[in-house]
């Protein structure tokens, strides 16, 4: 390995040219400013909770019934203190957001640091209604699925699961009103498993996803009890109501509600916040559903007649996307 | 940073509190069991095969032939360790499931552990055979994508051909009666690519997956050989037909035959364990295919008309699904 | 954790089978040649190159005005090196490849390195231009999408502003020249987000993706300034005219291209090079487009009509994908 | 970085000669035997019982009264795990030594699990001790050495005192029965500090080793209470009684006793399993000692005369020893 | 790996045990005090100091004329931040020490954090001083030393140097009234080198120490240009004075000054606050010296007079120190 | 963790105060040169060369007669590299070094590796060698210390023989001529154990050194078969012999020659290259040897009178050397 001289001489201007550029364009630039939280850490608190969620499943330890407590107690430490540093970080961000640019940001890290305590006790006191209800999660999917063998197949393995995990940790944090950390942890069960729900929208118990990728679920949407839903599905807005100035009118439902005991089928697409899918509805696979239906009816898609032709097609017949 | 004298106060009961919900909610709690496998250890082996089966592609060695036969011994016995002690672990978790309920759990360590040797061994010997698969496989997207330059730059980016490799790993162990590592392995793949291929299905030579993200193909689908399939793409069941106390038939065909031959464009969905696509069909994109179709025939969506409006359509129109 | 006798017994055989499966099999073996380009390197290099383009946002440092200098020189030396010794080993790697087999490979791997400083440096002079683009790209997001807090949140979480983020720097390399090295850096792309964006196409201004799963976009893709498209957009290619040798005729654009000012909702899909949509053209979700559309106008599917059935549907009906 | 084809040729051969030497020297390898317990896991159980025994100081953890029971309980159920496993190790290990060859080997994995199991609870009850005779020692060390600024400064950066902790852990180690891992631990502490203390010695409370380097404690030495002693201090055997075939006579006391209230100055040297140094004494630098001195003398080396020359000595004069 | 029953059962006690342990004996427990400074972090402290002494040499980096100026800025930024984090522990730790009980302990983190920032300040800017004196002591070494073979390896390897280094660094953190972090320095060269070099002793240029095990060097030691040193040397205290209620007198030196140009050879001691050893003074092996000597003379121990002996001395003779 | 202002508005300064101190004295920077040989790669490669010697005891495998081939291979291609490696680097900065600046240097990194792959291949057919020798040095230890409870325990345990270890390869590579190498390796065996064995010392078969200590061996010391020496030893030169212009006259023997069967007790001094300690003498703790001592004999230092006092000495009394 040799040095690079070509690198070399230019290398005066090279970092001449990039402070330029930072000056220029003074938006997607941080100096002078605080730490933004760390998105590894927030994983990290999100692989504790688990822990604790679900102890015995994650972390390298066997638990018995005379080591638990102390176990529980010292994550419990951990957790808080993690928790504590990192909303702390995300509320120094926040206070800088456009929305809050009316009141004086507070210039004073210990308000935010109380804050922040009182922010992460709060959300511990809330896991076990979370462990209740994904309890009821993993037993829904194990019911829903027939290809499931055991519940800890669900817990260990299933991403639909996963991305419920963490839409149900980021959802408690986002009622709270820890700022930033919702979002990062729901787009990293995004990234992991292709499932994108927002942490505002609501979702009752004994809810399953199948397969994940590509679900899409809405900031407003409501979602009922015993919910079952595939891969693709996306419960969407239609266009966004605005007020004269152009801004979008803020507290108005732009997501579908889906009541209990409802199935929506792969792909399937369901929009706008005034449309309500009524109780026992099974949406078919591909349907586009832009109003309501009504309890206990069947939906879908009327198959479009499919041509079947003999091979000889023209070359430039438009059958074959392709990379 | 500081102590969070909040949390500090509150430690004693937040403890007793999450105690009494793993007392209330037993389901998701492994307390006095077993270890389960690590995932990451599995995500190794996985690693480790790939080394075996690409040799010079993975890993950071130069390999010549003089001393590729070391490095091949060598990495058969590490490999041969990791995956004899995963597969304990993942026989121990397994024999508690419900499925084998009725045998009496072995409760024997070393019964276990004999098994684990045995199946370690037998998947090693299966190795040369997925080799030979991979190679066809590989050479089939490198003459199904025009954009590809070489066989190695599908072996070492293409995540389609991942999946792939993944699943002929996933298959032989499902074959070979490992529980639970086939599942962990294909849901790392899904993560990975975004394409879910569940390690029973049977596919043939030279397969081809182009740009994957999306892809579902079922436990029982069977697929012939020189297919080739694109992104969105899903191999599903209809219903399950069940007996009369409500329980899935087992052993039958879920999912759709597809024979050799046969390209299915972006999109398309093909259900029913009755459903074969006859040799040589091509599925054009977006296609919702529910019955078989004939060897040789093209099949795609009649077009549904476009509709092309001028921009002043009304602010409740159905046509901006948004976040 | 005790030895497997099994294991030990055969592994003599099984060495040699392997042996004999690499004889056997050679396109997917490496013996005997260079290293290949390190694919964690190549990740490593973009999280630096992104250091460098939002600076204070990753990485771990306070930048000041007074410090910022002495931390861009010294990351430009550390990037400048890591790319240097990576676009080598992808041009001897390339080198090998089937396109340029007529030009005798070089064999030198001074002239490689001599190369890869050139491109590097050139690279280099180019990342404030891709920092101009990324700010609009970035304002584009938030103008784009209400829920955006700030411009922060967008670089800092937005998976498809990581998307662009990567194309864009992955499309200067690929004009450089630089072989392999831009398709490392999509494929890692499309794992993370689940886009999947060549890095041939061109991109104009302000381009947003939301949501971003399931998105493809093809190597000859031309895309003006300010476009906006959604989760599950296809921009492909038709098939692809051929030879009379059957081999596919480079140069020609096989994607379509998409003016300024378009908008494309969720899962609709475009294709082929001689598509053309026009400025200011929305075309709405599920949308399968194969045609161009004029300037000014809304397209979109003809709602194909819902059945809404009794639930008293027969077992037998092709209503219930799933796993 | 290239191959190096100089030693590619020479493989074979290079390789035969080694398995040649394992089986020409059988004394030097282990093949086919148990692992010898980890080095690095055991000094990893002395950081853990010194975070133990010193609760704040060592780890990096804010414990308050609400949080220390749970830190402690979670710490002792790592220990343990720890310990067990690594006592079992070295219970394997040594039974194969030459001293126990008379009783057959157990060849039973789980009698050393139970012996392991049933002396780490048993060294687990001594900790507290432990640490009440090192706070004994911090106090005597502070007492001792007049550039002390506090008794943290002593626990923290002493290496006196982290000798003598180390021998306090490894002498209840000895005295439960544990083989192999008490001299592991003396010999880590001697790599670190330069004090050689055998497991096997006993000491008394309030002892103090000012600068550590080169001291020498033997396995039969008794030192009572308050002792202090300075670098290279050796207290040794004379020479070893041995029976008629030639083998040492064991069981015998063959380094001295120090009774309680000694000073023992830099570099003296004292010798022999009969030698007494009474209470109270003090023994100067350099001294070599080899027989009883009684209760509140000081001894010391009658100071030989020095030659102080004029510089003119010659070039062959026997005072320059060098490298 | 199973668990440990026994341990389980006896899990509660030994906590409590352990808890009433710290009850009883508070001087050795932190609990409800602030973070200890982090020897880790001070030990990655001395190497960035060396990387920023030594260019070249430490670090992993070709520095060239252009790039070493944002390197060093880069590093000094790293460094400072690193040092005042440390620093302010130090303070904040050392405010409890028994020494300034007298005064109130500040209780106020950012008085510590201002005296932090200054004291790193002003250390910084002697680092270019330290540079001179270590270039001179590294050429002392060459010139001293036959078997050198040059200035680099005196700098990469001698652990003299290594001593000496980090003492020339520990003095000026000690000048500046830095607590506790020269003290751990030096600890940490003791450990690495076995020369204990206290960071209060004063030590004119051209200072070398050869082989360097078993050196120590008290802290009112005062050194002059020149000085060479071999192992085992000891320049330490005779007894303190003290006054009427025995407490050391603070202020008296208590080593002795050595002059310019003296050499002391292996294992000679030299004590006393009142011994000076004039200028060009050589100290033969082994010497053992508490009182003055004047310049220009050569001082060796008169040889003992050996006795050369029959083989058949008796097995109760005195001359076999052994383990 | 707040920024430190008073450091940033001084940063200029500093960096620019560095780089001039970087010009001011050029001994002690290496800028625009090449890299030194890494010391934690050195490291490493003793680790990988005790794996190779020891099979079995070091690195976490289990090897069998099986496996144990395909290890042996595959660490002699690991460590075949990374010796050649560094070895290259330790040519390159070796011609640089004074005593070859009469020969042009090289300027030719393909001249250096070439160099380096030779040596390579010739230490690494030095090992058996070098493995026979030490299991006579493992079997000496064994019988000389009754505390050796087996051959195991000193292989992994013993500080003199892990010095040991280190010196017979470094002396081979010392022989061989890799230049900086063999020195690094013996400093990291000194900084380990306190002991400085010159790799350029020729030491016979089964050499045992006990408890190590502050042992050192000059570099033409010449030492039998069968010799046992304790802690604190110095085998040493007198003065050195100097020509007209004072510099060293090199090629004569400085330090002693030991013949067979020799014991040397704690701190013993041996000094001068005609000193010769004849066959099996036995030289006595503390004595101090100028010149040689025939064969069969025991030297011992004559025993200094004892001063034993009463303990009203005076304050002012040399007896104390402290801190």
């Amino acid at each position: 390995m040799t040095g690079n001289d070509h690198l070399n001489d230019a290398l005066g201007k090279l970092t001449a040219d990039m402070l330029a550029s930072y000056e220029a364009e003074p938006r997607t630039r941080r100096i002078g400013e605080t730490f933004l939280p760390s998105r590894e850490n927030i994983y990290d608190i999100l692989d504790e909770i688990r822990e604790l969620v679900f102890p015995g499943y994650f972390g390298h330890k066997l638990l018995t019934n005379e080591n638990v407590g102390y176990h529980v107690g010292n994550l419990l430490v951990r957790l808080g203190a993690d928790l504590t540093e990192q909303i702390m970080h995300c509320i120094c961000t926040g206070h800088r957001c456009p929305d809050c640019a009316a009141s004086a940001p507070c210039n004073d890290m210990r308000v935010c640091a109380a804050d922040a305590e009182r922010m992460t006790t709060e959300f511990l006191q809330r896991i076990p209604g979370i462990r209740r209800l994904l309890a009821l999660d993993a037993q829904a999917a194990y019911d829903g699925d027939p290809a499931a063998r055991s519940i800890e197949e669900i817990i260990y393995c299933y991403p639909g699961f996963y991305a419920v995990t963490v839409y149900r940790i980021a959802y408690e944090l986002h009622a709270i009103g820890v700022p930033l950390m919702p979002r990062i942890m729901s787009e990293h069960a995004h990234a992991v498993t292709g499932t994108d729900i927002h942490p505002g929208a609501r979702i009752g118990e004994s809810f399953f996803i199948d397969h994940a990728t590509g679900v899409v679920i809405g900031e407003t949407t409501k979602i009922g009890g015993n919910v079952k839903i595939y891969q693709g599905v996306t419960l969407g807005a239609k266009s966004f109501p605005k007020d004269e100035r152009g801004r979008v009118i803020k507290g108005l439902q732009r997501h579908p509600t889906i009541e209990d005991d409802v199935t929506i089928y792969p792909n399937a697409t369901i929009l706008g916040g005034e449309t309500v899918i009524g109780r026992g509805v099974t949406v078919g696979g591909n349907a586009y559903v832009t109003s309501s239906v009504e309890a206990g009816r069947l939906v879908r898609q009327e198959s479009p007649r499919l041509e079947v032709l003999d091979k000889k097609v023209k070359s430039s017949d438009p059958v074959k996307p392709a990379s």
